[in-house]
């Protein structure tokens, strides 16, 4: 069964003017603090829709992997989707059968459970994490 | 509130190929059957996440609004969200009196209910869509 979209990644050269727009144009009102993973060289901040997440992305410093991405989309835009697995090594082992390439080994990503991505060569452009299901009440 | 997210929209080059990926990759089950929406340039298929839903769309012909979009990204990728609204009509002069730029007029869009985009300039590079929620039982 394909996984529960936990999130869509955007990424944006400004949280703050990202949140305002969300805040503006679209009436979202729940909205997570924002917070740094230097790890993964990226700030993020969630914010809620009733049925998932929209991760607004921006990067930590010059070194991070979203720079490249924003300076081909200087005004930000849609940088991944972030599907969940009940188990992500059994998740990137069954990939890796299958001829996927997983970029990395998992680590910790943004709500606590561990995540990777998969290559957006095997899945039509796409850039796509898998995460762990978080436990029932953590986010 | 910010809507509920009806949808990811996702170009590829072909659906026939993307379908295959997310079932073999993802392991996704709950495929629609591909429809065409000439007026709307586009075929469309969608794949269902248990929260939400992943809009495949491939150009209808060469004139198709994604035939640019596949030009720049042979392989496809993330075209656009979807976000749910109660009433189109109110939202889009909502969206108006605020300054965004909706692009042109609500129309019916895959899952039969009024929609309209919004310019990826007022939405921090993203392709909004905004779509009147589906009556219940509809999809």
């Amino acid at each position: 069964m394909l996984g529960r979209l936990n999130h869509v990644g955007i990424a944006t050269p400004s949280i703050a003017r990202s949140i305002e727009t969300y805040k503006t144009l679209l009436g979202a009102d729940v909205i997570g603090v924002p917070f740094d993973l230097p790890a993964q060289g990226v700030k993020v901040c969630f914010i809620d829709a009733p049925n998932t997440q929209i991760e607004l992305i921006e990067p930590y410093d010059d070194a991070s992997p979203i720079a490249g991405f924003l300076k081909k989309n200087p005004a930000g835009g849609q940088h991944h989707v972030c599907f969940e697995v009940p188990d992500i090594h059994a998740a990137v082992a069954d990939m890796k059968a299958k001829g996927a390439t997983i970029l990395g080994e998992p680590r910790t990503g943004a709500h606590g459970t561990p995540i990777v991505f998969v290559h957006p060569r095997d899945m039509g452009g796409v850039l796509v994490e898998l995460m762990e299901t978080p436990q029932e009440g953590a986010h």
